[in-house]
């Protein structure tokens, strides 16, 4: 097919679809001549991946190339490359502030204790840190990791789901990681969203002078 | 306090302070000579809950800044502002493409079998026709709105537990609104970080060689 045709199957602009082609997140097509490609079912498949995790997931360009070069490289294990997905999700630098060394250290003890198997250097625990160093900040009151107990239970549960679903170890790797990195970021889309609705839900139920 | 005071005192280094206060964020302060102004507790606190927005959750200044237009109305009720919130947090706007009109129809539908208490022109409403709209797309079959499910739940769950912890209807308006809004900014941040770390524990527990 030729970029038109590219274009008007993913709902993608033309303009649009030459960036994505220039910054490599799709790969070039087989030339035909001087001035035309043609292009694959895989281009397009690609071309949808790629919308979808900019659009609906919320993702940077620089995160979706990030992520489709872990995708790409064979040598990553699966569990490695979730983290290369938490990069891109999640950018959540250090800070010296011994205050938020001090989140962090306590964010370190309380995912311990949880027992799960998470990398000493993922990143959503810097965000973790800022969330537990903004709350203490602004309360000026020593808020206690508890603070997050019901959010990690749920977040168990959505991702024992979320996982066992997917095509088991033996299926072809990349099935799995476009699985998992769709999964990750439309979903996290979809709680957000859910999420603001059932507040809006429980604060009218609470709030409303019918209530 | 002096300026250099509140920027000691909240972290926030001057430049920003002033940032905040040309763009309104923080109220001005009282002026002890042309060039010096004095500075509040209160100051002191609004200017935690616009960091704590911003840093930790992920508003924009624009967001922050129709927020705190929003708390400062009286005339809008609490259920009203929490739409302002959705607003700040989530901005997808609506499109003319049918199959995505399809995707809205089938949200609209799906979110009244829940039987929420949620304005018709609720912004989230929108992000979740893109969730719906783009996973039909990436599949290229008919995707449920049954995919939600586990997140309507958990979201429920949550939004019931977080209201609940709120003080009663008959406390100050400010404090409720202003507990509100953090809670839904800045646990947000906490629930992404909590998904990401159990999934990549619920991944190294399936694909992992050891596991």
């Amino acid at each position: 097919m030729r970029i038109s045709d590219l274009s008007r199957m993913s709902g993608v602009p033309i303009p649009t679809v030459k960036y994505y082609l220039r910054e490599g997140l799709v790969p070039a097509g087989e030339l035909t001549s001087p001035n035309q490609a043609r292009y694959s079912e895989e281009h397009l498949q690609r071309l949808r991946l790629v919308r979808v995790l900019i659009e609906v997931g919320g993702l940077s360009i620089a995160a979706v190339k990030d992520v489709l070069a872990a995708v790409a490289d064979e040598s990553i294990a699966i569990p490695k490359l979730l983290q290369e997905v938490q990069y891109a999700m999640v950018s959540a630098q250090p800070r010296e502030d011994p205050t938020w060394q001090q989140a962090r250290d306590d964010v370190d003890a309380y995912l311990d204790g949880l027992g799960w198997q998470i990398a000493p250097d993922a990143p959503a625990r810097n965000r973790l840190a800022e969330v537990l160093h903004g709350l203490r900040t602004l309360s000026g009151e020593p808020v206690l990791t508890d603070c997050f107990e019901p959010y990690a239970k749920v977040a168990q549960e959505l991702a024992a789901g979320e996982i066992a679903s997917l095509p088991g170890p033996d299926a072809p790797r990349s099935e799995i990681v476009v699985q998992v990195t769709v999964g990750i970021a439309v979903f996290e889309s979809a709680l957000t969203a859910l999420r603001l609705l059932a507040e809006e839900d429980a604060t009218a139920r609470r709030y409303s002078p019918e209530g």
